[in-house]
């Protein structure tokens, strides 16, 4: 089931839309979607196969650090295309982040065959260069803390 | 290929061996392996699969976080073990870690097509929580630096 609403890996172009974690090009991957929530928040929602556990009933923390690293750069990609006066949907090729660094705490165990909501903040540390702050909730559980750093990606990563 | 050395996850309960990153039971998942290598480090290797690109050429960012998860706990885990007085193989359970925490820095991006080695050192918290330093090289090139904290799965999370 894909949700409702306008994600920015929609409008990544073709040659940046191969992520296993968010490329909607890449059939075997998660096919992460992340857009706009409320409060200028970023959302990514995601729910995990059966197979991504870490023990029984528990979902695979390396899952987690998965939907936190694509959330993290589709939310500066939000924002950097925002800024550039743009929505997901406008028909713009919209901007590619890469991952600088990922951070995550896990606050507790995070229950497996619940739907898992990322949340996040972005913060601008320079026009090429954000900081998202991200919680990952399963159900009304907060679970895990995370933290982005997403530098916009050269030209030279294309294939083009 | 499975690699010639004796992993601590093949000493995990049955319980313990699900994990979608290192369970051996987990027929999805990666099932990576962690042994010892030189000079008390801790070594896992991987090769990823063609889907696991950020961008065509490069690893996946939460590939790479999988594997530094995983090779956190399993290095956490090889070192109890061996302060209990047993190495893999010992026909002794082997105790099982959870993340507290997961830091990454992507230094470079990382060449797919290439095995993945990741390297641990581990330092004693206490008795029950470690933290690993984790280098994580694509052949040769040194990519990404990263540290776990584990801390001993309490034995509710057990099905038994």
């Amino acid at each position: 089931m894909v949700p409702e609403f306008q994600a920015i890996q929609d409008d990544y172009p073709d040659d940046f839309a191969h992520c296993y974690g968010c490329g909607r090009l890449n059939k075997d991957g998660l096919q992460l979607r992340t857009g706009w929530g409320k409060n200028d928040e970023t959302v990514t929602l995601y729910h995990p196969r059966n197979s991504h556990i870490a023990i029984p009933g528990f979902v695979y923390g390396g899952l987690l650090a998965s939907v936190v690293d694509c959330h993290g750069t589709g939310s500066a990609a939000l924002m950097k295309h925002r800024l550039n006066g743009y929505e997901p949907g406008d028909d713009e090729p919209a901007p590619r982040f890469v991952t600088a660094s990922l951070q995550l705490e896990y606050l507790k165990p995070t229950p497996h065959n619940v739907e898992l909501m990322a949340i996040g903040k972005v913060e601008e540390i320079h026009p090429k260069k954000f900081k998202v702050h991200i919680q990952v909730f399963a159900g009304t559980e907060h679970c895990v803390t995370g933290e982005v750093v997403a530098v916009q990606a050269p030209s030279s990563f294309s294939r083009k």
